[in-house]
């Protein structure tokens, strides 16, 4: 067990961002949620399963909605208290931790807020260790675990409860009531308890967040030898460097979706598309497939070496396109249908990063 | 407390079918389903408010959908227990009877068979005395009754709980949940004490429609005089006589959406145009409306009596349009907000039909 600093939170929000790969709605609103919480109600300890008892329940929270939305509709803070109390009066029982159900951004912070208030630890591990657009996306899906019970609240006091015979079915319900509930709301789901994240769960996701945000903090401070010890850290390798030429983004069936094309800034006969759904999906490099998800495409600002959430692209843009290896718990038997570019609708074969054509 | 008899539940059938006023799902599926619950599981005992504990809860349930769907995807009747289960864990009680939530349609019947399942009476009143397309469409909106807690469960054992900050927000999620779980649900609503239904819900609703139809089966039997007793208890009247030439029926927005066009029998200059929304919602004749909602607006064979969903209605189908006076309660402040024209997005004023240009 350890308790978070501030160095902490801010070395968290830099990774999330980064591990929201393009998407995750921007961690700096939850960054300010969390530094109040901590100051309102004490530090968040931060614990491994095997702090735990076994058989105690495990809740998680996140924000649920669409990016474009987030970044208009300021959450409330009250909604995710909401959620979490309202699965757990469902359930019948009181969770001992809070878990992510996303280690990539904003989802990554907000449950420190929601812990830091309950007074409960925040588990570091996640199903995901990415964020990812749709709820039946982790790993925990794969281990036939539902994601329901779940709960869903807004700030205005709609509350919802419900129980699907999938985890696809969970995910059509849920986005069909956020569609309603104006795309911003808090939802609780994956109950589960701490003997099934130890065995099903990402492991050490927050310490892996961290680490890769302090890193990238270094690289961003102009420290010698920073941009090769971040990238051999996280396996990663810069893809392309390049200024935006087009962007095309829509909110569209509760999601947002679309496509950025970048020219390469020493070849402008070089170009590299970038299709996301809320989170960057794939790149191609020249119409060929370079970065497939579920590996992370993040696009990095030329300068700066700020992660840039897809929202806030513009025409112009000068950014590099990192490539991350996905986390190995999604080289499992199914990952591929469920989270491969495939399961996105896309006609393309997943090929890890490293084996890819330069 | 009287019991149900078969020859009742005939009756009744009659009578929901035109006060499903051209919607509300065709009450013959449900008639199959009571006459086999009563059988396993007893008579079902009709109750008015007085006979039972004031402080005691009631609950509804009622099949949400679209009609289109319904002739096609027959329940399977576990869902309608299910929904009211499911609520009645949620709210931590157990109800001391059931209540229709709309006497018109299929809703109308379908309640006798969850009753005869838990071995609870019916109360004999309701919120609609006709079927609408909309939850929030009661008197017990008018009276500030909140419509959640809800639940909704579908025939595979998905199932949803949820509370809305309005009956208006209740509707909106209620119909995205359905849309996404295949568009013929179960739903358990407005839960409220027996004192509340006596203050504010429209008493009598099942022996009125059982009367109707007991009336209606006589004009349909050919008994002399019958029609002009069936017009007269019902403070009805024969609008139109015409054969459809042509019908528009769409199913958007998780609703059977449509129009039908009538040339009167008699003379090919008159057309009576009716618009639908699942139910019946404005007759023009001429282009002038002529029976506006909340007034009830039904379709009878013009050969046998019969009344006519607009589901069945076909190319050529002679019938008769008759017009039927909404419930007193109907005629409280707000009504016209709710289930008027305007409600439903016409630029139509109520015009009640007893003062209706001829």
């Amino acid at each position: 067990m350890r308790e978070l600093t501030l160095a902490d939170i801010d070395n968290l929000v830099l990774g999330a961002t980064l591990l929201g790969t393009g998407g995750g709605g921007d961690p700096y609103i939850a960054k300010l949620m969390v530094q109040q919480a901590i100051e309102s109600y004490g530090p968040v300890r931060v614990v491994t399963t095997d702090e735990l008892d076994p058989d105690g329940l495990v809740l998680t929270t996140a924000m649920i909605g669409a990016p474009t939305v987030l970044i208009e509709k300021i959450p409330a803070g009250t909604e995710f208290i909401g959620a979490v109390r309202s699965l757990a009066k469902y359930l019948g029982r009181e969770p001992v931790a809070i878990m992510p159900i996303e280690v990539g951004g904003m989802n990554t912070i907000i449950p420190l807020t929601v812990a830091a208030e309950l007074g409960l630890p925040i588990i570091d591990a996640d199903p995901m260790r990415r964020a990812f657009p749709q709820i039946e996306m982790t790993v925990l899906t794969l281990a036939g675990i539902p994601a329901t019970p779940m709960s869903i609240a807004d700030e205005k006091g709609n509350q919802i409860v419900f129980e699907a015979v999938t985890n696809q079915v969970a995910e059509k319900l849920a986005r069909a009531a956020v569609i309603q509930l104006g795309l911003a709301d808090a939802i609780s789901c994956y109950p589960a308890t701490v003997r099934q994240i130890a065995d099903f769960a990402i492991q050490g996701s927050l310490t892996y967040c961290a680490e890769l945000g302090r890193l990238l903090a270094r690289v961003q401070n102009g420290t010698a030898g920073a941009y090769d010890e971040f990238l051999t850290f996280a396996d990663g390798r810069s893809f392309f460097s390049g200024k935006v030429v087009d962007i095309d983004r829509r909110t569209a069936d509760g999601f947002a979706r679309g496509t950025v094309v970048l020219e390469h800034l020493d070849d402008a006969d070089r170009t590299m598309r970038v299709e996301f759904q809320n989170e960057n999906l794939i790149a191609f490099e020249d119409g060929v497939p370079v970065i497939t998800v579920p590996d992370l495409i993040c696009f990095l600002d030329h300068e700066t070496a700020q992660p840039i959430t897809t929202e806030m692209i513009r025409y112009g843009h000068r950014l590099d396109v990192v490539g991350l290896p996905c986390a190995p718990e999604w080289h499992r038997d199914g990952s591929l249908a469920l989270v491969g570019p495939r399961a996105f609708g896309y006609d393309v074969d997943y090929t890890p990063m490293e084996v890819a054509v330069r």
